[in-house]
């Protein structure tokens, strides 16, 4: 764990070299992929029960290829109460935060009688992703697959690696509270290629989210242009921006929730009072200890994990707008979170006062948890609707409207030296 | 030029073959593109320098690295008044447009009491590729510049090469136009890199926009991530759907403005009228040896055009949605045109009616002309200010409201085994 003080003489470097560290994986598999992804195409559902054998070993042919809705609505059937309940509420909330992001039609016409506007349509078909494995998240389903139920995607398809023939039911009953229309038993690289390109078996989707390791990230980055992506994500982070009033075991707590998704996610505390500082490294030190965790955690804050005190609250905002978090905490008085919030360029989502954890969000608060990473924030935007969603634009003009801006076009088509440009205009300017 | 009918007994198979012909470039670039990247991101300026010298044969440190403000006014000046007059009008118009996509905030509290919403900004700094050339088009600069103006970019970068020392006067009267803050004589992959990583020059930006060619459009796929960028684009097309009553002329000017882009434009007659096909073919064959761009236009209709005769008009609207296509003309009477275009799914843009022809929305019309291309208006949509901006979702919790919801998040994240997720709730759920 890194300690730094905006006072130390290093300070700035020292920082920017926090900021400029890259903790995505270099590993070379962009190779691989492409191998993957060819094979995928050219010999489809062949290839996808080859590479399921020795990768996730076992026959596709014997243990099945689709997991049934039946076998969804069995495993939410199968969980305690509790759990059904929270996956419901979860479900209930995110899908109608994403319900109201569905953006309006535009459609007018102006003074010189040119009509014109833009009309937003769902997808027909999306590919949501799901890992095996440690990652294998049921909150990962329903944040994929309830933006593109909200959208009106009629085709939703869900793709997910089944180790040894192994299945989550976690992952299947979360499947079956998000309405997912398909499930194969596919993961990796192949999975990606089979949905941008389409297989015997799995039709072609248009849009294909989700988290994955190294080789499903290279494969979308490589499909993108085929079909469309979400944002390729990379280790999780969180900055947390605490005043000295904090409970130090609360916001120990909240860095632990980053540090214990993998060796590779970074934690950062900011805060002006060096005895939070202090009592919160103390208390990472200790509840560290407590966690099932605690070996993943451990390795991450160690890397990873960082406190910088500064002289004000104030000055933790330039810092955030550096790092253009995933995850912001601002764990203060409500007002004074308002106010650092309202000074806040570049974040994935922030969590404003002292009684919202980051994992509120991770869950239930309905705002999608699936946010750009790797100072990603400067430029893109957590998952919604709109990526599920196109839109098309329209022109119409009559006689008059033509007339008023046709020659214009004229001009400068005549410009950069298109004249059929010209001429498809000048023709219907004379009637 | 491809002459197809529905009532054909091979129909469905040649248009299988239509649709899924690939006309993008299959120039094995990406390795001299990795290589140019590199040399960018290691060496910056050097790089950058070498590389113009050798690919548009001119010494930066000789021409300047960079174009002035004032050499974009003066070229402004230096235009006849016709055509100030057209750039004005179309930057207008598109900057009007533009300004009504901004996104409005959310900010709402539940019955739980729980508050989220969502906040949009812009990006700090944004780069417009304008390529040298051929495609060197005013209206592309507009098209790109005005969208980031209207979404509030503070910094926006315009690189664009400028073979032997030329420069495009037209192409910097754009630029004033639109505002542009800095222009930097570089162009091809090594500008693209140039402004994902910067140089110790030009500073890096957050987004880069704009057409280019395969070189340009691999550095875009490569450094997505780095940067945010827009859409690969590939090559222009245009399906136009024209009954009877269509003027042949007309009809052949709008497929000869796709045509005349470059030879691997692709432009698709579908009409319910085997007399106006024939016309039509006819028009365009007489009215392509009066173009100047005739060259080009010859072998883009020759290799890419097609001619689809159908027994209604109404077949033509589940041909439209296989092709997905850029651009889509509805050549009929308007309220004949409206009722096909509610039945469109998938296009970049529509031009409805027989006085609306493509090249008004190419220039002045207000919609973007950077459009999906390749059938990726599947999944899609055109330039907007959204490119320009990212949203950050916020969540705000007091004791009561976290009450409401936590319990079901500590649920959910002790069915994921995440220890530390559930313990940043459950320690507030005790006060």
């Amino acid at each position: 764990m890194l300690k730094l003080s905006t006072s130390d003489p290093g300070f700035a470097a020292a920082f920017d070299a926090l900021v400029g560290a890259r903790r995505e994986a270099d590993a070379d598999v962009a190779r691989d992929v492409r191998t993957i992804v060819a094979a995928v195409r050219d010999e489809g559902d062949a290839a996808l029960a080859a590479y399921t054998q020795r990768f996730d070993g076992h026959d596709l042919n014997d243990t099945g290829w689709r997991i049934e809705r039946a076998d969804c609505l069995a495993a939410y059937q199968g969980l305690s109460e509790e759990l059904r309940d929270a996956l419901d509420l979860a479900a209930t909330r995110i899908a109608a935060y994403h319900a109201k992001q569905i953006p309006e039609d535009r459609d007018e016409t102006d003074a010189s009688g040119v009509r014109f506007g833009a009309r937003w349509r769902p997808v027909d078909a999306a590919g949501v992703y799901v890992p095996g494995g440690r990652a294998a998240y049921p909150s990962s389903v329903l944040m994929n697959a309830l933006p593109a139920k909200a959208a009106g995607v009629e085709r939703l398809v869900m793709v997910t690696p089944t180790p040894k023939g192994e299945i989550n039911p976690l992952v299947l009953a979360a499947a079956h509270v998000a309405g997912v229309d398909e499930i194969w038993r596919v993961g990796g690289a192949q999975a990606i290629a089979a949905l941008a390109y389409g297989t015997a078996r799995i039709g072609a989707v248009d849009v294909v989210t989700g988290p994955g390791n190294a080789w499903v990230a290279e494969a979308k980055r490589q499909l993108y242009g085929v079909v469309g992506i979400d944002m390729v994500a990379g280790p999780s982070e969180i900055v947390v921006v605490a005043d000295g009033d904090n409970d130090a075991q609360w916001i120990a707590a909240d860095l632990l929730s980053q540090s214990e998704h993998d060796p590779t996610s970074q934690s950062i505390l900011i805060t002006d009072s060096a005895t939070l500082a202090t009592a919160v490294a103390d208390a990472v030190d200790l509840m560290i200890g407590t966690l099932s965790t605690k070996a993943v955690a451990r390795a991450a804050w160690d890397a990873n994990g960082a406190i910088i005190v500064t002289a004000t609250l104030d000055e933790a905002i330039p810092l955030v707008n550096a790092l253009a978090p995933e995850h912001l905490e601002l764990a203060c008085d409500a007002d004074v979170a308002q106010g650092l919030f309202d000074r806040v360029r570049h974040a994935g989502s922030v969590f404003l006062g002292r009684h919202t954890p980051e994992a509120v969000g991770d869950y239930v608060a309905g705002p999608n948890h699936v946010l750009p990473t790797g100072r990603r924030a400067r430029f893109s935007s957590g998952l919604s609707v709109l990526d599920f969603m196109k839109r098309t634009s329209f022109i119409a003009c009559d006689a008059d409207a033509l007339a008023a801006i046709g020659p214009a076009a004229v001009a400068l088509a005549e410009a950069e030296g298109l004249p059929a440009h010209a001429k498809s205009v000048a023709l219907r300017l004379t009637r």
